[in-house]
């Protein structure tokens, strides 16, 4: 029989006599608690997942979300008050020395809080065995990544008609996350970035009242969810043709991602792909311009592990969902970047996400 | 002329020689560096806002926001890399000793970090001091609150349009989604909640695929953000005639909200509009069935201080804005909640969103 998620999570976790996932308020949630508990339903505020080194895991919630937990793997056992919640944790963690925690995503309240519930533990980074299992996705995993990809790739091929002069970067993102909702999307993978002229250049603005003028690029980065997996990718046109520079750019950064993802593979240095993408344009006029990694990680979260930046020492395995998207930045004047989902397979990689990657003039 | 929002926190921190807030990941992103900031752009992955006894305060951020973080509050400084990060911790906490985090909103591994660069600095839990400074909120804050709950207001004003018998929770909840975004909203104040039926009993039901059917109660728990700033609002209608319990239940839990608003002013008691609503509930067939708090602060965060519960010990100020939001449960039946947002005054409060809060069938 296949390991269940956390017998995966068990099997990674070398030295650790448990590991606890600590959720504490809105929204400082560890979607970790999702992917072990495969709950479909509920917030789970001030819950904690406990996964003994036999691979057995306690659910330990509020009586708020009873109903909502009796789905779902794990033992649940449901408080009333912080102390019946409190005892939950130390029988859980009874017996136990070397306890795990998701360092990144856990609060500093929440992992104090449990060291001094269950007294004479000793807490230890399960970070890297956390990281090092949900990346790599089950069938469930990759299928509802797919259709996350399906949703926002529809989205993206559509752009060029949302797209006239005098059309404002929150109006044309309002109407593309409606879009993905219409096409069954649970919500939004992040905030989506649609960024017109100038502003492109800047990799995280936020859509703004600026109306789309002839010359303009017209950037977005954005991505649907559906069943809590996120979708993650970039298309950049323009309305009316760009400075020459844009169009250079565009070109470098097409190549750019076609290199990069020639090095996605199964067994494959994670940085291989942002050092070929990265040379290919430190070899053009945009030496320097791309200022932030190749890809990352894609899952519950839309940033998790894997890291492809220049200094990653992961990596590769089939079952990673990674985003490939480099990209080139030219302040006050523009900015392009192209992106897709990518699958890492036993002999290379899927791209997930679909849209015409040519040089697009509106 | 008035504090700035840095010295304001700064008065509520005795004893601390700076407050570090600390940004890791997305979403492990506290909404108190944009309070403190005034940013109005921008991710700010692993970036810190530092506040030093004088009130100067230092802004850390990557060259990937560099700019974006051209406008805004406090003295921007951008690290390219992690070295030069580190150096700007250093100088901006030089001479500190006991320095505050938000430890409910800092990851366990940002503290960690911090207090490994800054060697020396013992850190402290500035959690209420933060909370006392971002629950009273300044007119400009006021206004984008009001435009929020403006926009839910008007959904909530439409919901018995958007119901018919066959209409899925999912269905709906994009409706309303969309809607507030086309009434202005910048997004959700967090996933909206359609209950239909049983599923009305789970406070945090996420919406299926169930479809409503004749003597159902439809619930919907939801908000808009403006500017950053949330709305939070529930209203509870039925398609044709409910059971003759949850009739009932909807007169008790209106008269609850009645009874608690009631004990909305300056300087009250924070668990005095709880306990009177609870008093109510308990005082009825419907003992025990309301399982949650009568309220919490609202602002960046949908939930923030302050606690309207049984055993909050704390004081409603002027400035304040908080749901007020009875409810009764009964499993396998369906549930009731009534909530609005409220704006604490010197006398009173002014609640904010306004729906007919009538019994309604439709």
């Amino acid at each position: 029989m296949a390991l269940t998620r956390a017998e995966r999570l068990v099997s990674n976790a070398e030295g650790m006599d448990a590991i606890v996932i600590a959720n504490d308020g809105e929204p400082f949630l560890d979607s970790t608690f999702w992917y072990l508990t495969e709950q479909a339903s509920g917030t789970f505020e001030g819950s904690f997942a406990i996964v003994r080194k036999d691979g057995s895991m306690d659910v330990i919630v509020s009586v708020l979300e009873e109903e909502s937990a009796s789905e779902g793997a794990g033992e649940v056992r449901v408080y009333h008050d912080r102390e019946e919640r409190e005892n939950f944790i130390r029988e859980a963690l009874s017996g136990c020395s070397k306890v795990g925690f998701n360092m990144h995503s856990a609060t500093y309240a929440a992992v104090q809080y449990v060291k001094k519930v269950a007294e004479g533990i000793e807490p230890v980074d399960a970070g890297k065995a956390i990281g090092e299992t949900v990346s790599v996705k089950d069938e469930k995993e990759i299928a509802a990544t797919r259709e996350a990809c399906r949703i926002s790739s529809q989205v993206a091929r559509e752009i060029p008609g949302y797209l006239s002069e005098g059309v404002s970067e929150k109006e044309v993102a309002a109407r593309m996350d409606n879009r993905m909702r219409e096409l069954g999307g649970s919500g939004n993978a992040f905030d989506t970035i649609a960024a017109f002229g100038a502003y492109s250049s800047q990799p995280h603005h936020m859509p703004c009242d600026y109306r789309l003028k002839k010359g303009d690029t017209a950037l977005f980065d954005f991505g649907s969810k559906y069943g809590r997996y996120c979708s993650d990718m970039t298309r950049t046109v323009f309305l009316g043709r760009p400075p020459e520079i844009l169009e250079r750019a565009y070109e470098v950064v097409r190549e750019a991602q076609l290199a990069g993802i020639a090095e996605y593979m199964d067994g494959a240095p994670a940085n291989a792909a942002d050092l070929a993408a990265r040379e290919l344009i430190d070899g053009t006029e945009f030496k320097g311009k791309f200022i932030h990694s190749f890809g990352h990680g894609i899952g519950m979260e839309v940033h998790q592990d894997i890291s492809v930046s220049p200094r990653s020492e992961q990596r590769l395995k089939a079952g990673n969902v990674v985003s490939a998207e480099p990209g080139i930045y030219i302040p006050g004047v523009g900015g392009i970047r192209i992106e897709d989902t990518c699958l890492i397979t036993e002999d290379g990689c899927e791209v997930l996400t679909s849209f015409d990657h040519s040089f697009t003039v509106i």
